[in-house]
């Protein structure tokens, strides 16, 4: 069996291994105040060029999401976002389990937009009832979005116009940040986030570490006290250091050029992705959302999919029509060529 | 700096980064739904005889102790513990977090007994208005303690008993087991626990993994639909795999018999601490608590502790009276002797 | 001003001030435990055929909503309820606040189906990360709907089979019981109630009472240790009298037939609301949804609207196309037939 | 029986049930903002000299105090009390429900220090890992106190520089403040609380309502937004007005000379409670506390308990040794004279 089903089907980059092992007796401080981390921080402080965020690193993303969110509202407050957002469908109910509702709005290809926002708390306003209602308190995307998709820089900087003047935060998650900043197509840079986000953060376990978010405070009323949220919801690695060093052998040698793991493996993985949806475009299969990322969603009769089950693992993304359904398949920073390539025959084989 | 402050200063032993080494470019699935993780969790239903046990690997032990406490719980009930258990006073308020109250009962050397839980849920079913009292619902003690003490077999049994007449749960956080199982007069073993206890774990942070907690649900109303409430606070790892994988190799070939590393490396541990502990006594310094584990906390005047400062890490534990300060000096799985050797020349060397 | 924006805006029924006149410098046990609240809740016990029943009483709607769904959930479960339900919409996430999130399903005049909830339960069932989404635990409907509309005793007796077959509770928000239980059309009965529901309410604050809600706990699951869940939220009122007393002097005298209080005060606004929406329908006017209840939908232009805005309040409901506007009337127990009509010759009057 | 257990064993002041009559049938707004509300309002503030107070009214005391605390605190911090506090004793871990832990502190006659407040904020900022642990945000006192006893302005105004000193808010629970107000010996007018707290309340259902309680929001920080913390707990009641009624009601005429029934009915009770306590003293009983309020709790062979058993209703206090317990008797706003000289009677007439 070959697995597409997912980007987090094997461990790390061969570099992260080598660090960790490399330092694995020496002896630090536990809980993320290590010299690593810090090293680490500094180094995403200066590819951000946001010299006076905070950068927290955490175990994995819904543990990020979580304790982002519930620090960051009012227990009243609730966090629009898409109904296909992470936090809203796939993370049991995560923030709700903090106190605090998704205000979930109708995506096309897995974005919101900035008039929705603008239109969301509008309407909240005007309600001469709206204590009855959540308060919207912040934005949550995801980028790349749960379909593969991407953000223009118009549209992430419309967003965050849209959210500064109703008084939200905006926070992107960037679990799978890599793809995005590598994507054909993309826009969007490490320093424009900073400037146009209150928090976001870079994924690491989709990208090439064991685990890892590295996340980006930038707003300086998200800084204060934020360790202690972390502890609270048990998200403070007791050797934090791990986090630190797995960045830093993503990111080694990094200036803003692309040349370090981070966005090599990327960009090799969304290459690999591309090589899939032509396969799938040259038999004359639909995507159900177009992306330019690590992700590709084709759709396919039932037929077929169950013939590329035998060899191959993907993820079922339901039925389209009463013959068709749509499936996910991932590369990854680990994706070998040669898997790429017999996925690319086996379709090119298939009777549609 | 030699550090001594804790058991979590450095990595994994080397077996585990070998396995990781090993696996690293296997492709399996996520979440903990891998074949080592079924592997390791057969192993550990093996050595602790509980063929019906559930068993979930977890990240760190905050994380595990929350998921399992506001699992386990109604909304208005409490969990049982000592004043100074982890849960209580080291966790930011965790379990409070997910809504239940920490009851905490006044300790004895971390210690607390049958009698005090008998006399708690009496009074609190004697109160006719006992609707207006959290009720309790759980039992949490630490083995070895905070203090790094220890219970007796016929102490943890006499607990048990309490928590089922009374209809409570008994969850024992084991997150220095390792130091536990191994340590001089211990007379509990693994088989001991699962027919006492509702829930424990075996802890793998500060016994040599690079992280990770495995659980060990014995009470089956406790395993229902669990994996919700792991996901639900963040506590499922994507490349669960890593979890199961470090246990396979803190306990390869482990029957019984202790030879595995989780047990040598933690036997180990507690010899170096008891030279310390020895060091220490034959200066006459008392000790704070009377600990047969890998944890030692020795009262020195403010002098010597100042001037051991210079060269080792430790942990303070407060004023004593006023020219006395007891401390915590810990081994662990990655102690040099060399360095203890070097701690027990300057213990000796001190002028009280 | 005359006031039709909501069935709240007046005290009490006379029999309500009276009773709580008469009885007010007897001394009673508070919280709910005296005489008075025994009595009525074996009154309530007895229309409901239901004398194993567990009857509590709430100060308002949403802390019964709120109290009943927390003590009835497991931490990752979330309730299935109307996009248009007043815990989803109206209530400031109060329910999330206790940790579930809403499962919102759309919904025809604030109705769901049997057959939604099936295929919501077979979703996630199928979904192999069903771990990863939050698990339905219960159905919660309002009946009266927030639209004014009634289930049939089918409907309610399907979608109890459903939640039956998925293990789901089945809740009935019962704040506006009384105008269902006397509308015309209606085919449900408080005896058919309690053998479809787990758990429902008869709603006071909105039919005659100054505040109350009885909650009827028929699943004896849901029983245990409720007063425990009342207390916590801050629902136990230390004068608990107060509630059992005006449900006696609203069911007074009541044995099925409908001639208490409870049914013949909403009967007539039942009756009220048939005028307005008479009144409505002879000018043409549709009506937003089909209510034959105390809540009126009408459409009208909004020049219509502003000007009956001049001598009667009423509540916005927003644009329906770019001229017209819907918005509710409300009759209630307390509404007089001189602003009845009032009303209605002002409707008749407008120049539409 | 005659009751003396508590002060909520009556309903109402005759004044309240007299404005609750007059304008049952007027029509109002719902939810607190009626014409009656806004009235009260305003002669809260000018009794407490702060006109920039937000006034806000809830049915209950554990209603006012999750709703205080969990919108005044960030998820990390806990709120420092005594350990026979109110929240931490007797309201089912209300404020754990809502995320945050109970500080208890050592307290002697229900009274906690000001120097006990800077020992606890100290030691928190001196723990190097104080991320670790609750951070402390608020203290919560109530005055009077569970004890009966009296905070004098000294010990207050102590108290309030502390946590000026700290960055804590200082909340009063006054579910007994009139009891306080007129009690021999205080030295607190509601001119002082208002300068010296963050928020506190004015107990009315104690006190003379029916229910009731007038939160005095003092600090800005705490004002914003407030109504939608008070909707979210489920404490906004449909019928506001009747709490803007009833302390209108019982703060007639009132200019600060303690005319109102508000004043006079609690300094009855007192002199009533007086009484009582010179009764126990003549027969030679020490006092558990020494109170000069409402609540007394005098120490009593069992036998001689046994004996009032018969005849009286109070509340059990516990053991104070192997022979005798403290009990609890209450006067109120509506204790009758001839009661207390019964009682009074049949003290006289124990056999100690």
């Amino acid at each position: 069996m070959l697995r597409f089903e997912c980007d987090y089907g094997e461990g790390a980059a061969p570099q992260v291994l080598a660090l960790l092992g490399d330092t694995n007796l020496e002896q630090t401080p536990g809980y993320g105040e290590d010299a690593y981390c810090a090293k680490a921080a500094a180094q995403i402080r200066t590819l951000c060029q946001a010299p006076n965020a905070a950068v927290h690193f955490f175990v994995g993303a819904t543990q990020a999401n979580l304790t982002v969110i519930d620090a960051a509202l009012r227990p009243w407050q609730g966090v629009l976002c898409a109904e296909s957002g992470h936090i809203h469908v796939h993370e049991t109910g995560a923030v709700e389990a903090t106190g605090h509702k998704c205000l979930a709005l109708p995506a096309v290809n897995g974005k919101i937009t900035a008039a929705q926002v603008k239109a969301a708390t509008a309407a909240h306003r005007a309600n001469p009832s709206h204590e009855h209602e959540v308060q919207p308190g912040m934005v949550y995307i995801s980028n790349p979005t749960e379909d593969g998709t991407l953000y223009t820089k118009a549209e992430l900087a419309a967003l965050a116009a849209a959210c500064r003047e109703a008084g939200l935060y905006l926070f992107v998650d960037g679990a799978r940040m890599a793809y995005g900043l590598t994507a054909p197509g993309n826009d969007l840079t490490l320093p424009d986030y900073a400037p146009l986000c209150d928090v976001f953060y870079l994924g690491g376990t989709k990208c090439g570490a064991l685990f890892g978010e590295a996340l980006v405070v930038v707003n300086p009323a998200l800084q204060t006290d934020f360790r202690y949220a972390i502890k609270q919801h048990g998200g403070m690695l007791a050797k934090g250091r791990l986090l630190g060093l797995q960045f830093l052998a993503l990111l080694a040698g990094e200036t803003g050029s692309g040349n370090s793991p981070y966005y090599t493996l990327a960009r090799r993985a969304n290459k690999q992705a591309a090589q899939l949806a032509a396969a799938f475009a040259a038999k004359g299969c639909a995507m159900l959302y177009p992306s330019p990322t690590n992700q590709q969603f084709p759709i396919l009769p039932e037929t077929a999919l169950a013939a590329l089950a035998k060899n191959y693992s993907f993820t079922d993304c339901g039925a389209v029509d009463a013959t068709h359904r749509a499936a996910r398949f991932c590369t990854s920073w680990a994706t070998r060529q040669q898997d790429v390539d017999a996925l690319v025959a086996d379709i090119a084989a298939l009777a549609l």
